[in-house]
C-alpha cells in the first residue's frame, strides 16, 4: 500500500422495515439472538431510509462517526462489533484510476469515516436503528470488499441491532433465530421480493407522545427476566404463526396476513405489560387507532387494513390495496385531524397520491370529511397524531454511485 | 299459609370486592366456573356496599326489582337462576308476633320485591354486580330461612355474577374454581378475617373516561375463545401464584402481596390485550397511576402500595399502612390535583382522616404540595381522575335489623 494521501468511499441506502410477526427477547445478549424468528415487511426507502457513506484513508488517524450531521462516538459495543466482523472479511482493494491499492491484511490498521443520514425524524421511533446498523454493514462490507452475500451480511448488522438483519432485504423478511451458539445461522432470508404483493399501501401514523418510552434493549431484557407469558409465546405460540404467516404472504391472502399481524402486535404489547415492572408503549390515541381499523374490519365482509406497533405508540397501518387505502386516510383524517394552525402539506407526508385519490386537497376538505359509518358517535381528537406518512413495501440496500450523494468530502472524508 | 295481608322482610347490607389473583375467563357460561382461582380483599361497606331489602307477601303479584329507585325486570337468567337456587332451600318460616307462617312448600308461589342501593356511583366501575348479587343471595336466604351457610351461599350468588361469590365474606377471600360439573364445588371461602392484616389502607383512583369498556361478560368469552396466552395462565400461572398470595397473606407478607398482585393485575390486562379484538381497560392516567406506583416503591427498600385495576381505568391501591397511605394520597393529589373549579370535600371521600394525616385541608394545601422526589420532571394533569375514596379491609354481609334502613314499606313493600 502506498502511502499517499487518498479516500476511498462507499454510499450505500438501506430501507428501514416493520416487523410483522415481532421479535421480542434475545437468548444472546451480546450477540443478539433472538428467542423466536419474526417476519417483517421492508418500508419504501423513498419514505424512510437511512443514507450512509463510509470512508477509508490512510490519513485518518481514527475512527469516526456522524449521524445527522453530530459527531457521535463509534467506541460502542455495537458499533465495534461490526466493525471487528467486516475487517475481518475485508478483501483486497484495487482502485487503480486512484491510485489505491490496498491488501487484505491492511485493513486492521486503516481507520474508517462513518456518516449517516435518515430521511425521518430519528425520535419518530421509526426503527431508525434498523436501517442504521444495516446500512454501516452493507457499506463497510462494499467498501472493505466483503465478498459476503446479504445475509451473511445480516448476521454482522444483527450484532448492531437484532432487527437490523431484516433490512438487508427488500419485500418481506424472515429472521431466523436459528440453532448454533455463535449465532452463524440467526440470520435474514427474504420471503418475497417486493414485486410479489405489490397491491399492499402502508400508512404510519406518527402519535404524539408526552411519555419517554423503554428502550427496547432493556424492555427486552426486562421481558425476558420476569414475563411469565414470554416464554409460552415464543416457544408454542410464534412458531406455529410464523408458518401461517409465510402461507398467507406467498398466497396474497390479506385476510390471513391481517389476522396475524394485528394479533400478534397485540401479543407482544401484551408480553410488554406483564413485565415487571409493566412497559406500556401504545396510548390512548395508539388504541383509538386499532378501534377505528377493527370497527372497520369487521364492518366489512374481510379485514381491509392490519395494524401493527413496535416500541412506541405509532401506528403502523398495512391496507390491501389503495382504494383500502384512499378510504382509511379518511377515516384516519376525520378521526384525527390536525391543529389548526397545521399544514395538511406537513400533515401528510409521502406518497401524497393517496390524499388525492381522497379527494382532499386543503383543510377544508378535511373538515368536510364525514364520519365513518361503522363507528357510533366518532370523536375528532385534534393534535393527536403529529402526521401521517404514506408509503408502501420496498426495495432492500442499494448503493450510491453518484459521488454528489455521499455524505463526506471526496477529498478530506470529512462531512460535506 | 294464611290468606291475610302480611309483609315480611329482610334488609342487608354487602360489601364490595377487589380481586388481587383475577377472575378472568369461564369454563362453564351458565353455571359461571371460572378457569383459575382467584383471591380477593373486601373492602370496607362503610364507603363502598349494596344495600337490599327482599320482602315478601301473598299480595305481591309478580316478582318485581328497583335497583337505586328505578325498577327492573328480574327476568334475566342471572337473577332466575339465583332466585330458583334460594327458593329451593327455602324452609318454614314462622312469625308470631306478625301472624306469619310459612310452609316450605309454599314458597314456590310467592313472589318477592328486591329494593336495593349502591353508597357509590353503579357506573363507577367498582364492581356492583359484586355486591349486588352476593347481597340479593344472602337476603333471600335469610328471608327464605334457608340453613346454608355463608360458602355455601357463595356458590348462588356466583351464579348472579363470578366475582359476587367472593363478596359473602370479609377480609380476604379466596374463590376456588372447583372440579364438579354441577359447579357445586366452585365456591368461597375465607382465608383471613378484616381483623388479621388491619394495618392496610386502601385509596381507589375514580379515573375519568370518555370510552364505553366491553363489558366483563363479552371480555371473558372473547379472551376464552382468541387469547393464545390465557390457557397458559390459567394452568401454569395462576396455581402457583395463588399459593404464594396465600401465604403472603397469611404472614401479612407485604413485599410478596405486592409483587404478586401487581403482576397478576398486568397479566390479565395483558390477556385483554393478547384477544381478538383487543381489549383496552386501562388508560394513559391508569398508566400514569401505575409508574408513580412503581417509581415509588423502587426508590424505597421494599414495596410501600400495590395497584390492581379491573375491567375499567380505575386503580385501586393498596398501602401497607397508615404512614405510606398518607405519602400516597400527598403524590397522587400532586400528580392529580382535582379541576380548578372542584370541592376537595368531594374531591377526596371516605375516610378523611387520611387527608388530615396528609396536612391538607384545602385546596390551597394541594397546590402546595411538594413534587415527589422519584418521579423525575412529575406533571400535574388536572382531571384525569374523578375523585379518590380512602377506605380500608372491611367486613362481610351483614343483616341491618332497624327496619329503618329497609328500602322497602313495611306495608306495602313498595320502595319507600
Amino acid at each position: 500500500m502506498e502511502e499517499k494521501t487518498w479516500v476511498r468511499m462507499v454510499t450505500a441506502q438501506t430501507p428501514t422495515n416493520i416487523a410483522v410477526i415481532k421479535y421480542w427477547g434475545k437468548r444472546d445478549e451480546t450477540l443478539i439472538l433472538p428467542v423466536n424468528d419474526s417476519i417483517s415487511v421492508t418500508l419504501d426507502p423513498a419514505h424512510l431510509c437511512t443514507t450512509t457513506t463510509v470512508a477509508v484513508s490512510p490519513s485518518f488517524d481514527q475512527d469516526r462517526m456522524w449521524l445527522n450531521g453530530k459527531e457521535f462516538s463509534l467506541s460502542g459495543g455495537r458499533y465495534q462489533n461490526c466493525l471487528r466482523e467486516i475487517r475481518a472479511r475485508a478483501c483486497d482493494v484495487q482502485d487503480e484510476e486512484k491510485g489505491i491499492k490496498i491488501a487484505k491484511k491492511d485493513w486492521e490498521k486503516l481507520n474508517v469515516h462513518v456518516a449517516s443520514y435518515n430521511n425521518f425524524p430519528t425520535a419518530a421511533g421509526l426503527a431508525s436503528s434498523a436501517a442504521g446498523f444495516a446500512c454501516l454493514v452493507f457499506a463497510l462490507a462494499k467498501l472493505m470488499n466483503a465478498k459476503e452475500d446479504n445475509s451473511e451480511l445480516s448476521a454482522i448488522a444483527r450484532q448492531g441491532s437484532g432487527s437490523a438483519c431484516r433490512s438487508l432485504f427488500g419485500g418481506f423478511v424472515k429472521w431466523n433465530m436459528g440453532k448454533a451458539e455463535d449465532g452463524s445461522d440467526s440470520l435474514a432470508v427474504q420471503l418475497v421480493d417486493e414485486k410479489h404483493w405489490d397491491e399492499l399501501v402502508i400508512i404510519i401514523a406518527v402519535v404524539s407522545s408526552r411519555q419517554k418510552e423503554t428502550s427496547s434493549t432493556t424492555g427486552m431484557r426486562d421481558s425476558v427476566e420476569t414475563s411469565l407469558l414470554l416464554e409460552h409465546r415464543a416457544k408454542e405460540v410464534v412458531p406455529k404463526r410464523t408458518k401461517q404467516m409465510e402461507e398467507a404472504i406467498k398466497n396474497r391472502d390479506f385476510g390471513s396476513f391481517a389476522q396475524l399481524a394485528c394479533a400478534d402486535s397485540n401479543q407482544f404489547h401484551a408480553v410488554c405489560l406483564d413485565t415487571c415492572p409493566p412497559i406500556f408503549y401504545m396510548n390512548d390515541t395508539s388504541h383509538r387507532i386499532i378501534s377505528c381499523v377493527e370497527k372497520w374490519n369487521r364492518s366489512e365482509e374481510s379485514p381491509q387494513v392490519a395494524y401493527t406497533f413496535d416500541a412506541g405508540p405509532n401506528a403502523v397501518l398495512i391496507a390491501r390495496n389503495r382504494k383500502a387505502a384512499t378510504q382509511l386516510l379518511q377515516k384516519l383524517l376525520f378521526c384525527f385531524p390536525p391543529n389548526s394552525d397545521a399544514d395538511l402539506n406537513s400533515y401528510v407526508i409521502g406518497d401524497k397520491s393517496i390524499l388525492k385519490d381522497a379527494g382532499i386537497e386543503d383543510m377544508k376538505d378535511v373538515e368536510a370529511l364525514s364520519p365513518p359509518p361503522e363507528i357510533k358517535n366518532a370523536e375528532r381528537s385534534k393534535g393527536e397524531v403529529s402526521y401521517f406518512i404514506c408509503t408502501k413495501p420496498g426495495r432492500g440496500p442499494v448503493l450510491l454511485s453518484d459521488e454528489s450523494q455521499a455524505l463526506l468530502h471526496p477529498e478530506t472524508g470529512l462531512p460535506k
